[in-house]
């Protein structure tokens, strides 16, 4: 389980199950948290403090869709450094937890699954796992996304 | 399948599986992509039309969670009028295709699941599944939300 610090792009043929990433860290606030969700997710619980202690949440949350839009910022630029990038064909998400003002947040992933395209000789897919954590090392997004990742072209 | 149009919150108790509702429409335009972008996933088949045809998109293409972000905000005002708002706990995502500059999106969803929980009276979880189609009727986005939902109080 090693943490990669290469600069170097990864192809589908460097990357093993099991390979780990821990990106840098973003610091939310509450303004990102109002601008997303007036944006986006324009509900009282990510709006509004007085209002969302009456919610579900009791009090202010950042929108899940903001904890992975954040997420992404961090895969992109800290985490796996993918050649072609990071491409998702899709992806499966949970929240245990909010996002609140004040977290800390930073991603743990992990390789989970690798497989060669049979039709396209040039790629193939991952599934990175990728943990979405606060300051308190409470996991607030449990992603798991399937990767486009190019090969390396045959010698 | 009847059209929901009620400005009624709707409660579990008030779903049913088969339910159906349609959104209103957003245009995303090359701004909105690259402001998304340059702020949660700045790569270059999202920032940059001409790096962008060299990529595996052929084009500038919208942020996935760009156009996750796009539906929720058309769900949350036009979508389903649910009794609590729009809460998700987790959802599945794919992106069949890419949304480009000048794609009119809505969302079309349907109810697949009603869940009341065993632990908590007051609530359950639906699926909603949520289409995002383009001005073509091409489906760029399907979203399996697992949201939590308020049941009528006993009476």
């Amino acid at each position: 389980m090693e943490e990669s610090s290469s600069s170097d792009r990864l192809y589908l043929d460097d990357l093993h199950v099991g390979q780990r990433f821990t990106s840098a860290t973003h610091t939310i606030d509450e303004a990102q948290i109002k601008a997303f969700a007036a944006q986006f997710d324009p509900q009282p619980f990510h709006t509004d403090e007085k209002a969302a202690e009456r919610t579900f949440f009791n009090g202010l949350a950042a929108s899940g869709w903001h904890t992975a839009a954040i997420t992404m910022r961090l895969n992109v630029e800290s985490g796996p450094p993918l050649a072609g990038g990071v491409v998702g064909a899709g992806a499966e998400l949970s929240w245990p937890m909010p996002t609140r003002p004040g977290d800390i947040l930073h991603v743990e992933s992990e390789v989970v699954e690798i497989t060669p395209s049979r039709s396209r000789a040039d790629r193939g897919t991952i599934v990175l796992l990728s943990r979405t954590m606060n300051q308190r090392g409470e996991i607030v997004q449990i992603l798991k996304a399937r990767l486009v990742v190019p090969r390396r072209a045959a010698s």
